[in-house]
């Protein structure tokens, strides 16, 4: 039997952030909450569709928001204007939100639920927030046309690891050359089972579809639990 | 006399950089390169941007380009395209590019030169890329109209550590709440002397201000030294 010598620490923190991710799945799960985690780059339009898709979801079920942000108050304003509860994380300048900043924003605010759907804004990066696990039951990506269609291979792990992307401000097709084919393609390379949708918060196109697909996900998830 | 009795190694790293950004200035500088390091958001325009305003640039003057990105080599492919030199540097998922990384590609590439102008283009991300010095001469920061005007105080850092701001595709004004002035109000009060220009790569519009822009900074660079 050979004597443990040696431990290498390089992925510590990563691993201690998986650790707490699993564990706020579990509680989340178990107080019925379903939680998406949504990717972007700044500006790809996350807010823009909580306010337009929020308050129709808000209709039948509780609905809550984390908004994480370097700095401002300003997305947790905007959804707060459309009549849904919302609670800003600021990470003073990270790049990231991590699992143990929604573990201690969920302590302070799980009693005031059930929450039926908490939706996680996080900060405006398509790269680092890809590597942290929150605890999520689906991963959204949002990438909207006028950031071109070569975004997929470029920041791969940010479409590699979401079960779900959405193609945003598709209002706006006529004025950029944007393959929405080619872009899926690109997309299905690095997650063949990546699930697709099209939406337009400013005209409502695809929004009531992409409600649709977070109830199915949700109902799918207390189902098999 | 006090005794050393303890160092804060924190911000070692972010030290190391500044080491190196500052001893790569001074090597720009002395063989005649005027360095721009571009940082912007996924998808505001930076290459294409760079494939319309380089072509007339090089008409006068040697120009490179360093492409960063987490993968791929499309970027720098695009502005071969165009006829003006271009090194791919793939940081393989960090980030941000980092000044060591900058001083290892510059080693094996100085010697084609010498070049007038350097373009940096950094990793697409408005907040990572904000702390590191690449040893540049000019930061300028990219916000596209698409992206919001809301973008200044949500991502502070890259405003106010830029000397120039670029408002991109100002061509798309009239599909979007975008108040020009706003942003500039909210961008100076980040960094009051910014300097701002409005363009276009699709028209056209502001390249030629832009180009006249780096210009004078060169000349500004060289006539002190």
């Amino acid at each position: 039997m050979s004597e443990l010598r040696q431990i290498h620490l390089k992925e510590s923190l990563l691993k201690a952030n998986d650790f707490v991710a699993s564990t706020m799945r579990d509680r989340f799960g178990s107080q019925g909450s379903f939680v998406v985690n949504l990717l972007s780059s700044p500006g790809s339009g996350k807010t823009t569709l909580l306010e337009k898709a929020l308050p129709k979801l808000q209709e039948r079920h509780s609905v809550l928001v984390l908004e994480g942000d370097l700095e401002t108050e300003r997305d947790a304003e905007r959804i707060r204007g459309v009549g849904v509860r919302a609670l800003q994380m600021t990470t003073g300048g990270a790049c990231h939100l991590e699992a143990h900043q929604v573990q201690q924003t969920w302590e302070r605010i799980a009693d005031d639920g059930p929450w039926d759907f908490v939706f996680i804004e996080n900060v405006g990066n398509l790269v680092c927030p890809a590597s942290y696990d929150l605890g999520e039951h689906l991963r959204t990506v949002l990438l909207s046309v006028p950031e071109g269609e070569d975004k997929p291979p470029k920041y791969p792990k940010a479409f590699h690891s979401s079960q779900q992307m959405l193609i945003t401000k598709v209002d706006l097709l006529e004025h950029f050359d944007f393959r929405v084919d080619e872009v899926e393609r690109l997309a299905k390379e690095l997650r063949p089972d990546i699930d697709i949708h099209h939406v337009s918060a400013k005209t409502g196109d695809g929004v009531d579809a992409w409600i649709e697909s977070l109830l199915s996900a949700r109902e799918r998830l207390f189902a098999a639990s």
